[in-house]
Parts: C-alpha cells; sequence; structure tokens
C-alpha cells in the first residue's frame, strides 16, 4: 500500500479562520469522474480525442480557458462559437449523467454544521448556477450565506475573482477566510488572493500536487473537516 | 499552468533494456475513467457507494485485494461468492462502456515500432484475457511475443508474478527488462521483481506518486517511447 492510495490523516486547524468557502465537485459531491466523461464525449462530438486524464485535471477550471487547452494540445483552432458549443455539449453531457452523482463522505454533516453553528459560509464553484442548485439539493437543500456560480463571473478559477466575491458577499476579505477545493485550480484561485487553501483528496488529485500549488493542507476529504469543526469553538 | 498539469517531458534511456513489457490500461488505451465508473457501478448494485477516488486508484490492481480493500473501508463483511460476483459486474459494466475506448497517443506507433523491430516485448496486466484480447484489437491487432492477462495468475498486480511471467516467456529475466504502466501498481510489480519501472501519466496518477512508488522515470505518455526507441539501436 502506498501512501498515495491510503493517505495518512492529516490535522487540520480552523483557527483564525473567520469563514469558510467551499467548492462543491470533487469537494461535496461526487461527481468529477461523470464530469470528466461530459468533457469526452463532448470533445468526442467535435470528433477530438484528448487523453482523458487531461480532462480529469480540466474539471473545476474556467471552460473557456479548459477547451483553449485542449485546443492547444490538439493544435486545433475552434472558434469561440465552436468553443461555446463545446461548453454548451459538456453541460448536456453531464446533466444526463448527474443522476448518480452522491454526496461525498462528511458533506452532508459538514454543512448542516455549519447551517446549525450560525458561522459565515458560502459556496463558491465554477459550475454552471443551475448545477450548482441541482448540488445544493443534493446535500439536503442547505442554505450557505452566499453562492458564486461559474456563469456570475467574468473568469473562472484559478483566476481567484470567485474566491474573492465569494469572500465580500460574506463580508470578509479574502485572507480572512479559508477556502477548501479539491483541485489545482482550486488552490491557485485561493492563494492568488490571498485566502487560506485547504486541499480535499476527493477530485482525485494527488497531495503533492495540492500542496505544490499552496495548499497549507490537503486531508483525505470534508469528513476531516467536520471533526475539526467539532473540535473548534470559534473560527 | 502547473506542472502536474502538463509536466515539463523527461528524457527517456532504454539503453541497457533487453525486453519491453507494457501494460494495457491507462498505458495503451485510454480507458482508466470507464474502468472507475464500471467499479461504481459494480459496487452500487451492492448498495455500496466509495468515493469515486478511492476507485479510480484500484483500476489495474488485482480484483479480489481492490473488493477487499474497498470492504475495510466501508465496514463491509463481503463473503467470497460477493466478491466474486463484485468482480462479475464490474467486467460486464465495463464491457458495456469499453465501445468508446481507444489507444492513447503513441500507442499504435509504439507497437507498430515494436512489431517490425523484432525485439522482445509483452503484454503484462491485470485485465481479463478477453478484455485483453479486446485491447489489442483496438491497438490494431498486433503480436506482442507473450501476453500475460490477469485471470493467468494466482495474484494480480501489484504482486510481480504477473511481470516475472511475462518476463519468463520473453526468454528473460525480469531485471532484464522494462515495465512500463500507469499506476503504482504497475511500479510496485516491477519493482517487487528487479524489474525496471517506466511510469506514464496517462492513467492519472501523479508523477511525484508514480516516484515515490519506485518508477526511474515518469512521462506523460508511451508516445514519448516512441522517440526513444527510434533513437535506440539496441536495448
Amino acid at each position: 500500500m502506498t501512501s498515495a492510495e491510503r493517505p495518512e490523516p492529516e490535522a487540520v486547524d480552523l483557527g483564525g479562520v473567520a469563514g469558510l468557502v467551499l467548492d462543491v465537485d470533487g469537494t461535496l459531491i461526487d461527481s468529477v469522474y461523470e464530469r470528466t466523461l461530459a468533457w469526452k464525449r463532448a470533445f468526442a462530438t467535435v470528433s477530438a480525442h484528448p487523453p482523458t486524464w487531461r480532462l480529469h485535471r480540466l474539471v473545476g477550471r474556467d471552460g473557456r480557458a479548459a477547451v483553449r487547452e485542449i485546443a492547444a494540445g490538439l493544435g486545433a483552432d475552434w472558434s469561440e462559437a465552436e468553443v461555446a458549443e463545446i461548453r454548451r455539449r459538456y453541460e448536456a453531457a453531464y446533466a444526463q449523467s448527474s443522476a448518480t452523482v452522491r454526496p461525498l463522505p462528511g458533506a452532508r454533516d459538514l454543512v448542516r454544521a455549519l447551517d446549525a453553528s450560525g458561522r459565515r459560509w458560502a459556496i463558491a464553484t465554477t459550475a454552471s448556477r443551475a448545477a450548482t442548485e441541482d448540488a445544493l439539493r443534493v446535500l439536503g437543500g442547505v442554505r450557505p450565506h452566499a453562492v458564486v456560480a461559474g456563469d456570475e463571473v467574468v473568469r473562472g478559477k484559478p483566476d481567484p475573482e470567485i474566491v474573492r466575491t465569494a469572500a465580500a458577499r460574506l463580508g470578509l476579505t479574502a485572507p480572512e477566510v479559508a477556502f477548501v477545493g479539491d483541485t489545482v485550480w482550486d488552490v491557485m484561485a485561493a492563494r492568488a488572493c490571498g485566502a487560506d487553501a485547504i486541499g480535499v483528496l476527493s477530485g482525485g488529485w494527488s497531495r503533492e500536487e495540492l500542496r505544490a500549488a499552496g495548499a497549507r493542507i490537503a486531508v483525505t476529504g470534508v469528513v476531516e473537516l467536520v471533526t475539526a469543526l467539532q473540535g473548534t469553538r470559534s473560527y
């Protein structure tokens, strides 16, 4: 058994954090692999077949930048209209497969604990508002103090706009919040505006990759944050 | 952009290697994500819902050990018959989705170059003989000097039996071959019998994880080996 396959838990310290901002896909719901194959189906409709592992690594990134990155790898020269059409097909393919998507371990406990605590917390995701509302339903109809979806910002992650906007809607600055996410795009977005970054392994990135991007800590999943919250009186 | 998302190429040196042994899934064909969701569907049929990223990391591992690992994580106590049934459903689910599976970049060039060179090369995979024959058809009907499939050995990877058997069928010892694979299970199997291990990133594991398991080198994919073979007169 390797450390990567069943990594040792790391201790989470949320002291000094005034608000918590959470990513959705790969962090609260177990949707990254369905999203990966949705990208694969979308690209196949334009006869493009990038290696699937590269699509996996684009989940959670700004959609337009993701398609441009794949185009560069393939040497494709898609127009803005074609890029928009591939993104539309990706959203449609994901919507078709999302019925099998479930909360990740601890996710419902985490959002319920946050709901009950009266603490400031927000959702910040590159996904569309519609997909985000579906995800919140999967989580049991929780009520974050703020939701920032991908179609409300000019640039998705790794641009910090989405994290900064979420912090502002909580009445906080970015350095006062901790952002929890599963991808290097999440970590980079958080670090670019001075927010604390907590990585989770539940999206399939390795601990080393998340830490190299700037995560203070990388835990196996949000289930480890539930314990940390219960042990922390204020943060 | 991070190093993990678009890693820098590493130079491959195949000097001193008498034979090449190749993994299939995630190495020659782009099937790891379909296999991951096939595991997800198989476990769902027994109302088990492990996080998908853990299933991703079990692809390529001995099937019985993989199911036992998931059982341990869930606290499930499945009988041998139940484990066998989950594995059967996994194979059936993968067979249903495998029509979309294509060769990885460079895979056809690599096996064609090996075929033409007269060099000793073999396939060594945890997948079943039937799935392996399907994969060889996807690659264009190549003729390796030996094929060792998962149902021909007592223990799949990371046990070294599969690599040692492949080397023996080439008339070589394990330390005389290089084994190319995408998972830490491949790397561990190779290192456990003294074979050289070359990692490829096309299964979704990170370079750091493959190197930590003992890979001498980790390249983005077999496309980089084609170049190395063309530049090497003998190996």
